[in-house]
C-alpha cells in the first residue's frame, strides 16, 4: 500500500471527513484536485479555522488503514482515475445543485463483483415510494425483470417498496442490479434488507459515496438520489406521493437530461399522484411496461414498439356501405332485401350487391329469399 | 308551416333520406346548399340514376309533415340558419374525414329546453368505455360533477359505462348536459337509459343528426362521435380499451384541434390501455380530476391550478447544516454535543450553533448537557 497515489489517498481522506455531495467539496476537488484541497484544509485546521474535531479527523484519517479495513470487508474505493469509474457521473459536474447537494463524488465505495463501468453502461433507475401499493410493487417488479432480461442494469436505492421490488425483479431473472446507499456499504439500511443487500453484493454491486460505517442521514439520501439518476440513462418512477424522495431523484434525472418516465396508476391512489404530476407538468413519458421503458432509453431505431393493436378483423376490410348493410341484417329472423334497404337507407340495387359480397365473405346467410347474419359470424 | 323556407325544407328531406355524416352529402350541401343538392338528387332519381327506393323516398318525404310529426314529440330541427346553431360545428367543414364520415351536419334534431348555442358555448366531452370499471365510472362521475359545478356542459353519448357516469355526474349537481345519439332522439338507446334520456331531454338537450325513428347503426355511431368532439372545447377519455369507440371520438377531437385529455388508470387494467396510448403517443394531456380538465379548457390565465403540494413544513426552512445536525440528534436518550458532531460529521462549534437554532425553533430539547428531539416535534 506504499504505492498509494497521493491523489487517491487524498480522496479517501476527503470521502471520510467530508459530507457526500457537499457541493463546496466536490466543486473544489473538481477545480483543484483532491490532493490540493486536502492540503488546504489541513492548513486551515492548523490555523484553527476549522473546528477542533474536523481538524483532528483530517490529521487522524489514514488512507492506508481505511483502504485495508475496507478491503477486509470486500469493499473497494473507486475514483475517476480508475478504469471502472462510470463515465456518466461526469455529467454531475455541470448539473445544477439540488437541496445544497451536487457535484461529482470524490470517490465511490463499492462492494460486489460487478465492474461499475460495465454495470452502468446501459442502466435504468427504477425508483418510487417506500409505502408502495401491491399494484406499484408488482409493476416495478415486472419492469425490473423486463430490464434484466434485456441485459439492462436496474439501479435503485434498496429501500422498502418500489426499490425493493425493482431489485427483486431484476434478480429474479438473473439480471444485473446496483444498489446505491445513503449509508456505508458495510451497513444494511433498512436492516430488514440485509439479505437483499448481501445478495446484490454477491452478484452485482452495492455502492455508496459515504465511507464505510457512515449512518444514513436525511441529507445523504438527497445526495444519494443524484447518483442513482446520474448512473442511469433514464429513470422510471413507479409510485410517488406528492412529497416523495423519488421525486427528488426525478428532479435529478431531469436536471441531468436523463429520460424521465412515470408509471401511471389510479387517480384515486395517493402514491400515484406524484407520478401523474411528473407526466402532466414535467414532461415525463408515460410508460406502462418494461418494453416501453426499453424503447424510451434505447438508441433510435432499436427496441421500437409497434403501437398495441387488436388483431385486424375481417370486418375492417368492408366498405362503409357494406358495413351499413351488414348492420341492417337481423340476427335471427331473416328479412328481404327491401326491408334491409329501408333500414340501411340505401337503394335496393346497392343493397343487393353488398349482400352478395357479404355472403361471399361469410357474414350473412341467404335462404328462401331472406337474409340473416351467418350462424358463425366471421371475426 | 307554409312559410317553411325552401333551404330548411330541403335540409329536412336530406336529413331523412341521407345517412348521417355521409361526406359526399355534407360536402355537396356545404358547396351548393341543400336546396340545390336536393333538386339534383330528384333529377337523378327521375332519370333512374338512383335506386327506386331512394328515388321514391326523395319524392315522398314531406318536410312539413316531418316537422309537424317531430314537433308533436317535442322535437325541433335546427340548421345553420337558426340562431341556436352551435358555431363550433363549422370546424367540421375542414376536418379530415374518419371512417368515411365527415362534414357539417345538414341539421340536428333536438329534444329539450336547452338552446344549443348556449349549452355548447363552453362544453367538454367526457367519453369512454361502455364496459367501464367502477373506478372509471367513479372518476367520470366526479369529473362530470366538477364540470357541472363550473357551469360547463358535459357532452356525451348516453352509452353504458363512462358516458352514463359523466351525464349522471353533471345532473347530480344540476349541471348542464347534452346527450348526442346515433339514433333518432325519439328512441332510447340503450333502452335501459330511457329514463336518463327523458330526464336529459327535460333539463338539457338530446341531439341527433339522424332523423326521428332512425336506428342506431354502427356507422351512425362513428358519425355521432364526430359531433360529440366538434361540440366540445375538449374531450376527456376516462377509460378506453385499445379498440374502443371512445378512441374514435378522441381521433375526431385531435383532428378538430380540440384539447384532448385522458384519465390514467392502473397499467394492469385493459380499459385504461387505450387512454395510456393516447397520452403516450397522441400527446393527450394527463388529467386526474375536474379541476385539471377545467384548467386545460379554460382561456389562458383562468382556472390556473397551483401544483399540488404538501403544506410547507417548518423543517423546509432549515439550512442543510441544521438539517444535518437535526438528523444526528437521537429521539430518546440525550447525547452531548461532541457525539452529535461526530455523527453529523461537523465541527463542534458549528454543531453548538445549529443546536441553539434548532432549540429556538422547537426541534430539539436540552437538559443536563444532553440533546434529544423535542417531545412534540415541530411539523
Amino acid at each position: 500500500m506504499n504505492r498509494l497515489a497521493p491523489e487517491r489517498a487524498a480522496r479517501v481522506v476527503l470521502s471520510r471527513v467530508g459530507e457526500p455531495g457537499d457541493p463546496r467539496l466536490t466543486g473544489l476537488v473538481a477545480e483543484l484536485g483532491a490532493e490540493e484541497v486536502l492540503a488546504a484544509l489541513r492548513r486551515q485546521g492548523d490555523a484553527g479555522d476549522l473546528g477542533d474535531d474536523l481538524a483532528a479527523r483530517l490529521h487522524q484519517a489514514d488512507p492506508v488503514v481505511e483502504l485495508e479495513h475496507a478491503q477486509r470487508q470486500g469493499i473497494r474505493f473507486v475514483t475517476p482515475d480508475d478504469a471502472e469509474w462510470p463515465a456518466a457521473l461526469a455529467d454531475l459536474a455541470h448539473a445544477p445543485s439540488l437541496h445544497e447537494r451536487g457535484g461529482v463524488p470524490v470517490g465511490l465505495w463499492v462492494k460486489g463483483p460487478g465492474r461499475l463501468d460495465a454495470l452502468l453502461g446501459q442502466a435504468v433507475a427504477v425508483v418510487g415510494s417506500r409505502s408502495a401499493t401491491t399494484y406499484g410493487a408488482s409493476v416495478a417488479g415486472e419492469i425490473g425483470a423486463d430490464l434484466g432480461r434485456a441485459g439492462r442494469t436496474v439501479v435503485s436505492g434498496a429501500a422498502f417498496g418500489i426499490d425493493h421490488a425493482a431489485h427483486r425483479g431484476a434478480l429474479a431473472v438473473d439480471g444485473p442490479t446496483v444498489a446505491v446507499l445513503a449509508c456505508g456499504v458495510d451497513r444494511a439500511y433498512p436492516a430488514a434488507h440485509r439479505r437483499l443487500l448481501d445478495y446484490i453484493a454477491e452478484v452485482g454491486a452495492v455502492v455508496s459515496e459515504a465511507a464505510p460505517g457512515c449512518a444514513p442521514t436525511r441529507i445523504r439520501f438527497l445526495a444519494r438520489n443524484r447518483l442513482i439518476a446520474a448512473m442511469s440513462q433514464g429513470a422510471v418512477v413507479v409510485e410517488a406521493a406528492i412529497r416523495s424522495g423519488a421525486l427528488n431523484t426525478a428532479n435529478w434525472a431531469a436536471g441531468l437530461s436523463r429520460t424521465l418516465m412515470g408509471v401511471p396508476g389510479p387517480v384515486t391512489s395517493a402514491p400515484s399522484a406524484g407520478v401523474h404530476q411528473l407526466i402532466r407538468m414535467r414532461g415525463a413519458l408515460l410508460v406502462t411496461d418494461g418494453a416501453e421503458v426499453l424503447e424510451a432509453v434505447a438508441p433510435a431505431g432499436t427496441h421500437t414498439l409497434a403501437p398495441v393493436q387488436e388483431p385486424a378483423r375481417k370486418r375492417d376490410l368492408l366498405t362503409a356501405e357494406q358495413r351499413q348493410v351488414l348492420d341492417a341484417v337481423p340476427v335471427q329472423r331473416g328479412v328481404g332485401t327491401a326491408k334491409i334497404a329501408q333500414t340501411a337507407g340505401l337503394a335496393p340495387h346497392r343493397v343487393e350487391e353488398a349482400l352478395g359480397d357479404l355472403r361471399t365473405a361469410g357474414f350473412v346467410e341467404h335462404a328462401s329469399g331472406r337474409w340473416r347474419l351467418a350462424a358463425q359470424p366471421s371475426a
